[in-house]
Parts: structure tokens; C-alpha cells; sequence
């Protein structure tokens, strides 16, 4: 059993309390994760870095390869660049994974059969970040797509199914009105599933689809999307499946790899020790299973399962007559 | 008691059986609505009309100033130009308005409390449709905002919410990550939020916002916000509130206003004569209102609550135990 040497980024607001529960976590497992702390986010940009990215930051995810990374806080104001955004497009991030599984009854949900897995792609679309203002009262945004973009995560998410045995492959696009763009995602995705012939896939328009996502996502297997689609559904499922608080993501490249929460930094309740660290637990855990830890990755998986089973919830889940104790964010950590 | 003239598209697919059944209850309930019927939609694409509408058409609706429609199908292909998005942007209709309220427990939902107004932008955004292709594996499309067109939705918001009682607005937008256009929406949100000071206003990022739309309705009173992500949340308030088929919308500009369902033409069920016709008959409710015939739409409405309540139901929307007859489009309108 190998060390694995991180990039880990503490992050702003309830960052720092979240990852250290998590890292306290990773040891307790046996993970051997070797952490090198970087400095990114709400300080960095403060101290009129734009980018929210110290070069020594760079430096330490080219060397550990393997990112995780708390929520962190930009800053209002124009002149500073989504931080996320940026690490996914410098680091060729292209796929971001997103599962969510119901946990019905110990974390209240209307669909405890729901276990999808959202695939979105990561650099391209209205996320390419090509905004421009035409006259004083007309501004635009430029969608961008390309055919490897699409065949980069669409091919990922049909690996994706076949190798964690599931049976069905969702595309969502708006390709009726979009038909040069998201009409080019469409045929990509026809391509590609069809060198998948046992893996069973299917097209909808992304408002009718995020609909049925949203009232019956027991239906739902793997859903691949672009980015801006991805990044709205993705929340749905989370949310409907319990709370945005408890999903992680894996952001994968082909050199880098970088696991976070989906939720923010929650600044309204930082420093109280309240928060619920499951989405990083979770990133940790696919983190692990990236790297080829899956017995540690399951274990913790486990004992997570176990802590909710048992009772012990964090206020945001925490439930009348199914919880048996309300706990704080290191407390959860211990049980 | 003035009788209305309305050009009326009887539609596609499932649209000539709820447009017929729609138009009876239109005159049942003594409306006085004279309809003059227009050619577009499928046939017309087919006889080679890329725009998918005749010119008789274009001069009844100028006529006539307002016009029901039932869906149409727009044939698979390259050429043919969405008509949906013809018809709002040819007659400048900005304002699509879309409510759903729960109908717990005769429809089924999770959400008995829900009663949202969707006000989606109608005009600008990605269905500008100005997409191009840059090199053969890079296609772009533009995302078009415009400061008359997020003042003249937003003040729209603010004024339904005032002439209908509601106390809240809530603007959805992404503009952590598009600065410049719906940065523009939201100042201007706030700008115009800043007139009514006795209606709450608040801003929620789409991804976050349409998640919580999706799992707590009942949080939600009107939602503004622009054209596609509107597209996508009034699905999915729809369809979590009982079912995309039950939602009517009104498409409203200076001069015009089109009323439609929200749905499609669902050409697997056309002919058969099981479509719920409920969509259509909501579009119609609020065309009634629209032309001052509130009194009307007031009886129409309740008849159909109570046709419901009484559980003569649709294939839809059917619920063992809970619907007493399961009934057909005739048989619905009939009752
Ligand atoms: C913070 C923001 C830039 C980010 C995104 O839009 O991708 C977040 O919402 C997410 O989903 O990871
Ligand atoms: C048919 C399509 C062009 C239309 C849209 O995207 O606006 C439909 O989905 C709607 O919501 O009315």
C-alpha cells in the first residue's frame, strides 16, 4: 500500500472545517494520503492576485497530480475569474462526474430509488468565458463547441457506464433550436453509443428532460451533458436526492485530477463547526477509488452509509423522528 | 358581452383533438370566441414553407391580435426554422408566462402546496438563433441580452406580481460565470426590484436556484428569468406539480399574445383520442382573461378543477384509487 501524495486546497468559508474532518478521516482509514496544503481563493484574490492561484499552487498540482479541494469564495466585483472555472480549463479537466444515490429514509428524499450519475462536460460551452459588450445596451456570450469536445466526454461517460456496469446512457441538449451546436453534441453521441451496442442510450431536450430528471430520476442511469446543462442538472439531482451538501465530484483530465464538493463555501455559516463535510467526504472517497485505494474508498463509503443509518446528522439533514442526534461537523467526522 | 375573435392553429399530432375539445368548452361556456383557423405547422413545412407558416396566416394574426394554438411538429431536418420561436420573435411576443399550482391529491405530485408563475424572457438569449461554424469541428452560438429586453421582462414580473397579489420575485441567473449578459439581467433586476419596494425580490444562481425550485416549490412565488433557462424550469415546475400536460402559457407582446400548452404535440398518442387536453384548455383560460373576460375564464377554470376533483381523469394523469373514471379527450371536455 502506497502513499499518495495531494494538492489540497482548505478553501474559504466552511472550507477549512469540512477538510479537516475529511483529512482527519483519510488518515483514520489508513488512506496514507500525503497532503501538500496550496493557496488558492478568497485570500489570494484579496491580495490583488485576479486569478485566486499562486504559481507556487501550480506547482504543487503539476508534482501531486491529484487536486482535492474545498469550496472557496470570490470575491464580488468584476475583475476576478471563477477560480473553478480556470483550474478546469488550465488542467484539461474536460469530465466532471457527479453521482447521487438516494439515502431514503436516513436523509429525507421523495425518490429513494434514485442513483444516477451526472456526466458533464467541463471546458466548453457558455463556460468558454468569451463575453463581449456590442453597444452600450447589448452584450454577448459565445457557446462554443467542438466535435473532440464532445467525443472526449461522451466516450468518457459510455466508459463510464461499462465500467461501473450500468445500463443506460442519457444525452440531454437542446438541439431543436440549437441545431449547429448542440446538433453537433447529438450526432457525436449517436456515434459514440453506437460502438456501445449492449449499453442501452437515449436523447431528450434538455427542458422536458430535466423535468422527468426532476419528477422521476429513478428512471435516470448515467446522464451526459454539456456544461452549463450538466452544471444545472447535477445540482437538481443533488438536491432532490437530499441535499447539494452531500454530493462530491470528480473533475478528470487525462495528467490531473481534481475532487471537490458541488456545493459552495457557505459563508453564512462558516466557523460555527455545523457544516456538513459529505460532499468533500464523498470527493474524498472517489478520489481514493481514482488512484485505485477502492478498499479504502469503500470502507469509508461504509462508515459514512453506517453514521447516517445510525442517526448522526448535521443540522441540514437533520430529521424529526429519524435522526437520533444532531452533530456538528467534527463529530460527524468521529462517528 | 363582446364576442372575441381569435386566430386559432389547430396544430399537429394531438393538436386538432384538444384544440376541438378546447373550442367546445370555449363555447359551452359562452364565450363568444370566434375563431378564424390558420395554416402552419407540419403540412405547411412539407408543401416546402421553411418558415413553416403561410402568408393568410400572418394576415389573420394581424387581424385578429390574438391567437390560440395548439402544438405543432416541426419536421426532422437541417432547413425548417422553429415556428414557436418565429412567431414570438416575428410579433415581438417578450413575455412567456407560465403558472402551475399543485392539484393534490387529484393530480399526483410531491408538492400539494406549490404555486409558481414562471416569467421567462422570450425574445433574446441562445434562441437568437445565431449559431456558425468556425472550422468543421468548431460550432459557436451567440447568447444575445439586451438592456430593453431584461427591463421590459423584469418590469413585467413585477407588474403581474402586483396585479395578481403575489409577494415575491425571484430572478434565476448564471452570472458568476457570464459577467457581462446576465450580469446586465441581474442589474437590471435589481434596478427595477429597487420600484417595488413592497414586493420581496431575490437573486438565486440557476444552478442552486432551479435545484431548490425542484425540491421546495412552495418557496417560490413568480421566477423571472431569461429565455432558455425558463425553458427549462417551467418543465420542470410543470412536470413536478402534476405534468408538463396540464400547464397552459401565454406568449404576451405590445400588440399580440399567443396562448398555448406548454407541451408538445406528442405524435406516439395523435388520433387516439386519450390527450389531456388541459394545457390547451389553461392557454385558453388565460386568453379569456387576457381580453377582460375574467368572469368566464373564472367558470371554465372551475369547471375544470372541479371535473378533476371529481376524478374523471386523463391516461396521464390517472391514479389508481384516487381518479374515479379514466376518460378520454371528448369524454374530459364533456364532463
Ligand atoms: C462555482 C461555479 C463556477 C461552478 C460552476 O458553475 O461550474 C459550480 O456551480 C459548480 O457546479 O461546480
Ligand atoms: C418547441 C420549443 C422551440 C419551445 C422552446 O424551446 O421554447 C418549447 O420547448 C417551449 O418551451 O415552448
Amino acid at each position: 500500500d502506497i502513499a499518495i501524495k495531494v494538492a489540497v486546497a482548505r478553501g474559504d468559508g466552511i472550507g477549512p472545517e469540512i477538510m479537516d474532518a475529511t483529512l482527519r478521516i483519510l488518515e483514520a482509514a489508513g488512506s496514507r494520503v500525503e497532503p501538500e496544503f496550496i493557496e488558492l481563493g478568497e485570500k489570494v484574490y484579496l491580495s490583488g492576485n485576479t486569478a485566486g492561484i499562486e504559481q507556487s499552487a501550480w506547482e504543487a498540482i503539476s508534482r501531486n497530480k491529484i487536486i482535492l479541494k474545498a469550496p472557496i469564495t470570490t470575491p464580488q466585483g468584476k475583475g476576478y475569474k471563477s477560480l473553478n472555472v480556470t483550474l478546469r480549463k488550465s488542467l484539461g479537466l474536460f469530465a466532471n462526474v457527479r453521482p447521487v444515490a438516494g439515502l431514503h429514509p436516513y436523509v429525507h428524499t421523495h425518490f429513494p430509488e434514485m442513483d444516477v450519475v451526472i456526466i458533464r462536460e467541463n471546458e466548453e460551452d457558455l463556460y468558454a468565458g468569451i463575453e463581449h459588450r456590442q453597444t452600450q445596451d447589448v452584450v454577448q456570450c459565445l457557446k462554443l463547441i467542438t466535435r473532440p469536445g464532445c467525443e472526449r466526454i461522451v466516450r468518457y461517460a459510455f466508459e463510464y457506464a461499462k465500467a461501473y456496469g450500468r445500463k443506460k446512457v442519457t444525452c440531454m441538449l437542446k438541439d431543436n433550436i440549437m441545431k449547429l451546436t448542440d446538433g453537433l453534441f447529438h450526432r457525436v453521441f449517436d456515434e459514440v453509443a453506437a460502438e456501445y451496442p449492449t449499453i442501452e442510450s437515449e436523447v431528450q431536450i434538455i427542458d422536458i428532460g430535466s423535468a422527468r430528471l426532476a419528477a422521476k430520476p429513478e428512471n435516470y442511469d448515467v446522464v451526459v451533458t454539456s456544461n452549463l446543462y450538466g452544471d444545472i442538472i447535477s445540482d437538481i439531482a443533488a438536491e432532490i436526492g437530499g441535499s447539494v451538501g452531500m454530493a462530491g465530484s470528480a473533475n478528470i483530465g487525462k495528467n490531473v485530477a481534481m475532487f471537490e464538493a458541488i456545493h459552495g463555501s457557505a459563508p453564512d455559516i462558516a466557523g460555527k463547526g455545523i457544516a456538513n463535510p459529505s460532499g468533500l467526504i464523498n470527493a474524498a472517497i472517489m478520489m481514493l477509488a481514482h488512484v485505485g485505494k477502492s478498499d479504502i474508498a469503500d470502507k469509508i463509503k461504509n462508515a459514512w452509509l453506517v453514521t447516517l443509518e445510525e442517526g448522526y446528522h448535521t443540522a441540514d439533514i437533520y430529521q424529526e423522528g429519524v435522526s437520533k442526534q444532531k452533530v456538528g461537523t467534527q463529530a460527524f467526522a468521529d462517528a
